[in-house]
């Protein structure tokens, strides 16, 4: 099936649970005429431990949730999918298909001057050096110091992010970059920008921080310019929301994410 | 199908991930001859973010497992799949089966002098009050004070237990059981063990710490002596270990739990 490209069509964001609202909030600022489903595969929750083949079979079966709404676009908005699932989805959908890990590297060696650039994410993440490999794919040059921050997640959804706890624990995750000359960090992964006032704190005002809602945002704005293919409504529809194990969490915790009610959340199964 | 008590026969212990490892030390400390296999549903962990349903469905897949092996006792040493699925597989198998809360709800309403019992566990334990309602049972007149504590469960695997962080998370949490008299309190949650120096410094040592493990652990003794299935050969078989969903991040973090080696364990898949 290949999908048109239709104007008023709306934007397909998913990740395993909630840290993907923080790409959909700043989807929403860059777009404000676009209508977004938000897609929440809680009853995976979390992708990071789970292997390459069943995160690819889940997401696979998002992306075909979305083709049925004819989406213009899709955004992979977790990063543990963006590494693992992306090329493979790429190659089988005919939809237009965006991850959160290039758009960010990308930005990230256009900005820095040091060449020295940090990442932090889950254990998952770090753990499949994406972004070291990323960035060296396009130039060879740079020096990327990349550090796991597992408690950095559960201390969100707690709502403490910024707690002394929280500063205490971003201090010592991100004591090793002060003995680098890092002038960019990379946040990869989709929860933290909640925790951007103590993640800068503990690197500096020197550093940039990159987040990947903001540079995803970029790359969209590029493909919908491209392919004439922009909302030229004024008005849009309310954002949808769609999990696959029951709202109620997602529902509180969402909330605070987007800083406003999230309105109805319907339940699918898509096993 | 009924199972025949055969006093050499296998203990079948369960979890959605790591956090049993727990019940099956202090079980293998109670019972030297015994032979253990541990299953943990590592592909759908937590059981605690699911719904009752899909902890039911997963959990019965898990002691049809453990029916092919022909367990004499199965433990179900997961606080959530206690809660929600418990007296439903408890009707539908001949198998024996233990939970891991009323053992400790028992144990606490018996050592208890001021009456007052403190539960800690998960959101998702905390919220089901399944040890409040559980307490009750017994005898309305146990006051009960149960605390969620989130961020245990990600300090323990991030191996934080007995750090500043981890005390300064211990004292706010459990801050509410200073203003009352509780003399007991339940670890509601298989991971808390590894945590038990901070969670005891925290609330004082005039407050006896229940655990799961060890509760459960004479409740099964009692029954190998009822049914005369106690294993009388001195030596038992390694515990064998099963996981559905690739193996390494278990390994890692269930040697620590378990203060040695794991061995072989073998991914499986039971969709």
């Amino acid at each position: 099936m290949i999908t048109k490209p239709i104007s008023n069509a709306p934007i397909g964001i998913f990740d395993s649970g909630l840290g993907g609202l923080t790409v959909l909030t700043s989807l929403e600022n860059i777009f404000p005429n676009e209508s977004f489903i938000y897609f929440g595969d809680t009853a995976h929750v979390p992708y990071g431990s789970k292997s390459a083949d069943t995160v690819i079979r889940y997401s696979r079966n998002i992306v075909e949730f979305f083709q049925m709404y004819n989406t213009k676009a899709v955004v992979i908005a977790c990063n543990t999918a963006s590494a693992v699932a992306f090329e493979e989805l790429r190659n089988s959908y005919d939809i237009p298909l965006f991850d959160v890990v290039s758009p960010s590297v990308v930005h990230s060696t256009k900005i820095s001057k040091t060449r020295k650039i940090g990442v932090i994410g889950t254990q998952s993440t770090i753990y499949s050096r994406a972004y070291t490999r990323s960035i060296a794919d396009i130039n060879s040059d740079y020096l990327v110091n990349e550090i796991a921050c597992p408690l950095f997640v559960p201390l969100i959804e707690e709502g403490w992010s910024d707690t002394r706890v929280a500063r205490e624990v971003a201090r010592i995750y991100l004591e090793p970059f002060k003995k680098t000359e890092i002038d960019t960090l990379i946040l990869g992964c989709t929860h933290y920008p909640i925790m951007t006032k103590t993640i800068q704190r503990a690197v500096g005002n020197h550093v940039q921080l990159v987040y990947s809602g903001e540079t995803v945002g970029k790359k969209l704005s590029t493909h919908f310019e491209k392919n004439k293919c922009k909302n030229d409504s004024k008005s849009s529809d309310k954002t949808k929301f769609y999990v696959t194990d029951f709202p109620q969490k997602f529902d509180e915790l969402g909330s605070r994410f987007l800083g406003r009610k999230m309105g109805h959340i319907e339940q699918v199964s898509l096993s």
